[in-house]
Formats: C-alpha cells, structure tokens, sequence
C-alpha cells in the first residue's frame, strides 16, 4: 500500500467535496411570493453559518490543491524517507502537519456551526419564538441539507489525510527516547 | 520529558474544564418578569445545543478519567516500551488511539454547534425575523458565554493529548515500510 498514493487520492476527493460543498451553498437561492406582493429571495448570505462555511471550504479546498502540487519539493519528498536524508527539513514536516490539523479542526468546526443553525432553521424555537424558516423555502433548504452532506464527508476524508500525515511524521520517532529522530 | 506524566496533566485538565463547562451551563439559570405578569426561567434546556454540549462534556470527563484509572493496566503499559514487549496490545493501542480522537472530534463538533447557537441568541436575524434573547436574559448569557470559553480550553487540551496519543502509536512504526512495527 502506497502512502503517498493513498493521500494524493485522499486530498483529491476532499478538495473536490469542499468545492462541492461550496458551489451547492453559494449558488442555491430560491424566490417566493410571501403574502400579497411581497417577494423574498433566500441565499447563502441570509445566514452568517453559511456564509462562513462556504468561505472555509474553499479555502480548505484550495490548501489541499497547493498541498498536492507543492508536496514533491517540500513536504513528501522528505516523508519517502529513503533516497533523501530524513533529516534535511523536520521543521517543514511539522509545518505540513499542523497546517493538516487545523484545516481538519477548522473545517470541522464551520461544518458543525452550519449545521446547528440549519438545524434552527428547520426547527424553529418555540420558547425563542423564532419561527420556522424551512417549511416556506423547501427547495433551498433541501439543497443546503445536501451541501452539508457532502461537507460532512469532505470532514471524514480530511481527518483521515490527518492521521495520515501524523503517521508520516511521528513514525520517523524513536520509540524509547521523546522527540529524538529514529537512528537510520 | 517525561510523556506519560505530561499526558495524565493534560487529562486531569481537560477533564476538569470539561466537568466546569457542564457545570456552568447545566446549573445558569435567570428568573425574569415579562411584560405585566408573565415570569420566564431561562435554562439551558431551552436550547438543544446545550442540552447536546452538558451530556457530551460529561461523558468526556468520565472517558478521560476512566483512561486515566485503567491506563496503567491497559493502554500505556504498552507504551513505556522498554520493560514490555512492543507487539503485546497492538489492537489496544489503536483502539484508545481512536477513542481519543472521537473524543476530541466529538467535543469539538459540540462545542461549535452550542458557539454558533448562541451567537445566534446574541445577534438574532432580522431577515428571518428572530428576535435576540440575549437583551433579556443578559446574565444568563454570559455565564454561557464564560462556560463555552472554557469548553474551547478543553477542546485545545484535548487536542494535544489526541496528538500525544497518535505520537505514542506511531513512533512505534517503521520509517521506511508501511504500518510495520519497528524492530525492537
């Protein structure tokens, strides 16, 4: 099993999700009649959860992309451990890992937030009085739902890619000393 | 340094934060007098999300101090590494590995949800015409807004441990070939 095989195809498939993700958020909209002649036109921008989550996904989409492009001369070429002295670039190592770690958290953390406030949205709040939201905007919220899917799974494979890239780093440790490199 | 004292601070920590957030949120409560007669209680269980962080942080406190009470015969035995034999628990080791990682996923999914919600109690929406509640129930709210501070420092802590977890187990790996364990 090829490690680096498995995360280029890991980092592909969560980048094309996220801009998935996106693209179903940013373009949904849908117009209705309310009351006489009232017209209300629902988007992404009527809530801030949404709008946040389409701004991090795309931008978690594009880290993985540059991460993949980038990965032969900085990070990987390092992790493949043979030809190249393991040495040569531990701080670009670690770089690569916490950035790996904060875009799974941060992804997470916007996913979640969206989530809970579709949630309010479907449901309402009786003691709130906030009124329901979904049952006038079906379609849009529909769409949303679906959006929120597939960012549930783009979250899945990113935490995957991050217990890949752990993997790649931790295990060039020692197992006895603490944070000493592993004699080659 | 010495990993297994680092790792039961960073337990005994979070796991107090976490058992203080539950705490805050579980036990605020604001009486107030509505319009002419009307009296409300605010609690946490006009909130889902709140009700949802209360349980999670709980069973998070209880997970990390059980871990703690039954490491010594369970997971970290296998960790020291020097006096008992590397290959003896390798299943064990994975499964605390992923017991802590769903912890920390978990909490922190619950954490962002209960943020997003009562920023939306702070801020209310105009456009779907929710009122704030926050006005009111000031008191109330900042208690919450303390308690969800707290359940960030937990978070942050619990994420270290799941990167000391994933460095216990993967240090154990050869370098060079994939998820073989290292030559003793």
């Amino acid at each position: 099993m090829d490690t680096v095989k498995t995360e280029s195809f890991l980092r592909i498939s969560a980048a094309l999700l996220l801009v998935l993700t996106a693209c179903l958020v940013g373009f949904d909209s849908q117009t209705k009649l309310l009351f006489y002649s009232i017209v209300r036109k629902a988007t992404f921008r009527d809530m801030n959860a949404l709008i946040v989550l389409v701004w991090v996904d795309s931008v978690a989409a594009g880290y993985n992309l540059l991460h993949l492009l980038f990965k032969s001369s900085l990070c990987s070429s390092w992790f493949k451990g043979k030809n190249i002295p393991m040495v040569s670039h531990p701080y670009m190592a670690w770089f690569c890992f916490f950035l790996d770690q904060a875009t799974v958290y941060v992804v997470f953390a916007a996913n979640s937030a969206a989530m809970e406030a579709s949630f309010l949205a479907v449901t309402g709040s009786s003691i709130f009085q906030w009124m329901k939201v979904c049952n006038r905007f079906t379609r849009f919220c529909v769409q949303i739902g679906g959006a929120l899917l597939c960012g549930l799974v783009a979250s899945v494979l990113l935490t995957a890619i991050s217990f890949l890239s752990a993997f790649s780093l931790f295990r060039l440790y020692s197992p006895n000393q603490f944070l000493v490199l592993k004699s080659r």
